[in-house]
């Protein structure tokens, strides 16, 4: 009966979906997203756990050790992130509610708006950081990892590409005209332009290993 | 204690994500991604219970009352498909160990591996069809649903995509040559095309509208 957040990671997978689907403020497309990379950010250690420690692949030992370190770490800030952005909007929501009848309240108000938006930008902004990084993981467990299981490899390229184009939009929705919102247009294009290549990239291997 | 399979959708999401990661041979990608359809399915979802009922929408409600009937729909066979993908595969496995000392034997085995493939395959191409058609909804939310929400009407476009290519790689890698496979290319083929033209267009919509 805590009036806390809902902790997502314990609740049952059908409770995340559900609540997903319903018109609760969360989880909304920016969790989803992030959802969607850790689980991109799964498929890549599941290469990795499929190659190590076999004899038939005892030269890439070493890389793939170091693969997935960085997969499994990649996974738990974007499990992280799906939770922190459940609660990222409610510092926007909370500056809605601020008074607005005299020139002080109103500029008071517009402030607490503005830094709360810069916020609710700033984890999605985030998500694209990490994902871009499974699209990169991706490309080595294609290349490196047990063909076996190159189709997973494969899938996450396409997942962790599909987390920063989603994450984006809800970066580019939380905008309003600030520094900020410069440095981080020009941020998220440039991670939606590598994401697209190496997703590309990733395909392509797995497409000649199938 | 049951030695049956694990059903996750009762299980935390953490455990989904955690297995996934793991050697298990389930869930893999073509279960994750069954996910990431189920995940852009409750996007539409989400849109249409913030737009029905509501006097601003009230032009749209029988087209959103009708949507939100086809992506609930479209989510519970994916979640169903999310967890039949993590038992496709064990035909392909029980028939891999079947005996192959005789050519009788030997030919017996191959006919029930190359069963086992089809099934195996015809799984992913199922989740192939209704993520496409989480792609055809997403466009509808993004025109009719309430532009609030317009982010998540993309994001539910981007994830049937990624649906999409994540499970016709997993229909790809369980074919073998006969009439079936013939038959499941071209449908893939064509599924493929559909997806990426709707998340072009979802997203061309989606940022007009932020």
């Amino acid at each position: 009966m805590s009036d806390g957040p809902t902790i997502y990671a314990t609740e049952p997978l059908q409770v995340y979906l559900d609540d997903a689907a319903s018109k609760k403020p969360a989880p909304g497309g920016g969790s989803v997203s992030a959802a969607a990379g850790a689980l991109g950010a799964a498929l890549v250690s599941m290469v990795c756990n499929l190659t190590q420690g076999r004899e038939k692949f005892a030269d890439v030992e070493t890389e793939i050790v170091a693969l997935v370190e960085k997969s499994d770490a990649a996974r738990v800030k974007l499990e992280k992130l799906l939770q922190d952005d459940t609660t990222a909007y409610n510092g926007v929501i909370d500056a809605y509610k601020m008074p607005k009848e005299t020139d002080a309240e109103k500029a008071a108000r517009k402030a607490a708006v503005q830094a709360g938006l810069v916020i609710a930008a700033d984890v999605p902004l985030e998500i694209c950081r990490v994902a871009v990084e499974v699209c990169r993981l991706s490309k080595t467990a294609a290349e490196l990892g047990n063909p076996q299981a190159i189709t997973d490899a494969g899938i996450g390229a396409i997942l962790g590409e599909a987390a920063v184009v989603g994450a984006a939009l809800n970066v580019r929705i939380n905008l309003e005209d600030c520094d900020y919102t410069i440095a981080a247009a020009a941020e998220i294009d440039k991670i939606q332009a590598e994401a697209a290549a190496l997703r590309a990239e990733v395909l392509a291997i797995t497409l000649s290993k199938l």
